[in-house]
C-alpha cells in the first residue's frame, strides 16, 4: 500500500479522471436503446434525452387543478423545513449552550397534510412568499406513486410504469408479462421493473444536499425544471465525508414553530451519519417553478 | 481528503469490494448478446463462453502440420528468453558487481525464425525439455494474425473478423458491411471492428507476468488450455507496482547465449517502467499444452 510510486494516489486517480473526461453532458434528442444506455451505466455518466417525455399525457394533464380533482383532501406525506435544507448538513447549537455549533445531519418534519392544502400552501411559497415561512416539500421516496400515498394518480396511465430500455438493461430477466409498459398488466411482476417510481412536488425554495444515491435514476421533470450539478464517483475523495450527528426538525409543543434536536434528545439512536459538507459552487439539486408556481417530477429507480 | 472517517480507504475499499462480490467466476453455455457483454463489461467482471468456438474451422483444421503447410518457411518473430520470462520483473545483477540484484522490468529478446523451424523447437520445448533450453513464444500483439506475419492463416477465414456481440457493445456506429463477420467483406472498415486480432503460439513453459490491459479482451483458445488469475481493478493498490528500470535479453557476441541488459547499456531510454512486483500464488496467466505439445489461442481487442 505505501509502495506506490505517486505520493497520493487518490488525487492523481481524481485529477487524472478530470483531464481525460469532459465536463459537457450529453444530450440525446430520442431514448437510448438499452445497449446504449448500458453504456451509459458502464461509464458511469449522466446523460439527458430531451423531449423524451413529451407524449406522456401527465405532461399535458398533470395541472394543479387536475392533480387536486384526482387526489382531493387525501392527506400526504409532506416534509417541512425552515430553510428547504432536508436531509443537509444544517448548524445545530445545543439549548442553552454558548459553545460554537457544529454540523449536524437534518432531517426534515414529516407531517400529514390533505393535498389540497399542501397544494396551496407549496405553491404560495412560491409564488408570494413571506419571510420565516415553511417550506413543504413531497419527496418520499418510498414508491409513493406506484403503491403508496399518489396511487390514485398512478392508475390513470399518465405515466408509464416502467421505463423499457432501463428495465431490459438493469433487469436480466425480462418477464413476459412485461410487454407493455402502460396500464395494469405489469402489477403482476412489480419486482421486474424499477424498486421505486416516486412523485416529487415542491418549488425553488427546496434545494438538496449534495449527496449519492444507490440507484441508477431515471428523472422525469413533469413541470419547472431541475439543475443537477453532478460529480464523478471519483470526487468522493473531495467532498469532505464526516459523520454528522443525526438530528431533526420538530414542531415546538408551546407555539408550533419548527425547532431542531439531536435524535438522541428524543430517544432515538446517535448513529452518525457520513455525509458530504463540501459542496460545489451551487448546490447538486435546484429547481425552478413552472407557470403554475410549482415543481412536479416522477422518478424511477 | 484528510478528514476521512476511515484510515485507509483504499484498503477499505478493497475489503468491501471482496466481501461483496464472489470470486466465481461465472461460465455461458452460449455467447452473450452485446447487451449481457456490456453487463460484465459495466461491473469489471470476466466471464468463460465454454464451447463458443467450437464450429469454428480453426478448431478442427489448425493441426501443427496444417499450420506448416500454410506458413512454410516464412519467418515469424519470436520472443526468446531463458526462463519463459517475457516482459516480467527479474532480478539483475549489473557485471562484474558485487551488489545485490535489483530488480528490472525483462524484455524478451526477439528475432525472426522460419516458421517451421520455430515450430520444431517450440514444440520440443514442450515435449522433449532439455536443460538450459531456450523459451520461445509467438506473442507478438500487434495484429500479427489480421495483418501481420500471420495474415495467409487469417485469409483462409478459419477464424471471424471479429466478435459480434463484443463489436456491437464497444463500436456505437456498427458499418453497413460489417454484417458478416465471416471473410473479406470486413476489410475495407477494419477500424469498426477490433484493434488487433492477434495468434499466441507457445508451451507451458512461457508464464505472463501480473500485468494489466488497457482493452477489453475476448481470448479464443484453439489448442491447449489457458489459466489465467484474474484480480479486480480495486486490487491494483495491492500488488506494490514499482517503477522498474527497462531491460531486455539479447544474444551474447561470443557465444549467442542469451544475457540480460538494461537499455540504458546499450543507448535505449532508461524510462522506468510502472510494474506490479506482488504476484498471486500462481502466476496471473500460465497455460497447458494440447496432445500436438503447443498452445495456440487468438485474441480478440
Amino acid at each position: 500500500m505505501d509502495s506506490s510510486p505517486t505520493q497520493d494516489p487518490i488525487a492523481e486517480l481524481v485529477t487524472n479522471y478530470h483531464e481525460l473526461n469532459s465536463s459537457i453532458i450529453e444530450e440525446l434528442h430520442e431514448e437510448p436503446s438499452p445497449l446504449e444506455f448500458m453504456r451509459y451505466v458502464a461509464r458511469n455518466t449522466p446523460f439527458v434525452v430531451r423531449g423524451a417525455a413529451r407524449d406522456w399525457p401527465a405532461m399535458r394533464l398533470w395541472t394543479l387543478d387536475f392533480l387536486k380533482s384526482v387526489m382531493g383532501d387525501q392527506e400526504v406525506n409532506v416534509a417541512v423545513t425552515p430553510y428547504g435544507n432536508a436531509d443537509a448538513p444544517t448548524p445545530y447549537t445545543p439549548p442553552n449552550s454558548s459553545s460554537p455549533p457544529t454540523l449536524v445531519f437534518a432531517k426534515p418534519h414529516y407531517e400529514l397534510q390533505p393535498f389540497t392544502h399542501f397544494l396551496s400552501r407549496v405553491t404560495a411559497q412560491e409564488l408570494a412568499p413571506s419571510k420565516g415561512q415553511e417550506i413543504l416539500y413531497s419527496q418520499t421516496q418510498n414508491d409513493n406513486l406506484r403503491s403508496g400515498e399518489f396511487a390514485p394518480l398512478f392508475s390513470l396511465n399518465h405515466v408509464p410504469t416502467q421505463i423499457p430500455w432501463a428495465r431490459i438493461a438493469l433487469c436480466p430477466k425480462p418477464a413476459r408479462d412485461l410487454s407493455s409498459s402502460w396500464g395494469s398488466d405489469y402489477e403482476d411482476e412489480p419486482k421486474l421493473g424499477p424498486d421505486a417510481v416516486n412523485l416529487w412536488i415542491g418549488t425553488s425554495k427546496s434545494v438538496t444536499a449534495l449527496h449519492r444515491d444507490n440507484y441508477e435514476n431515471v428523472y422525469v421533470q413533469v413541470a419547472g425544471e431541475k439543475h443537477f450539478v453532478l460529480l464523478p464517483p471519483w470526487d468522493a475523495a473531495c467532498v469532505n465525508e464526516q459523520p454528522l450527528r443525526p438530528a431533526r426538525y420538530r414542531r415546538r409543543e408551546n407555539d408550533g414553530k419548527l425547532e431542531l434536536v439531536l435524535d438522541k434528545d428524543i430517544g432515538e439512536g446517535d448513529e452518525p451519519v457520513p455525509f458530504a459538507t463540501w459542496d460545489p459552487d451551487k448546490p447538486e439539486v435546484s429547481q425552478s417553478a413552472g407557470p403554475e408556481g410549482v415543481c412536479i417530477a416522477v422518478n424511477y429507480w
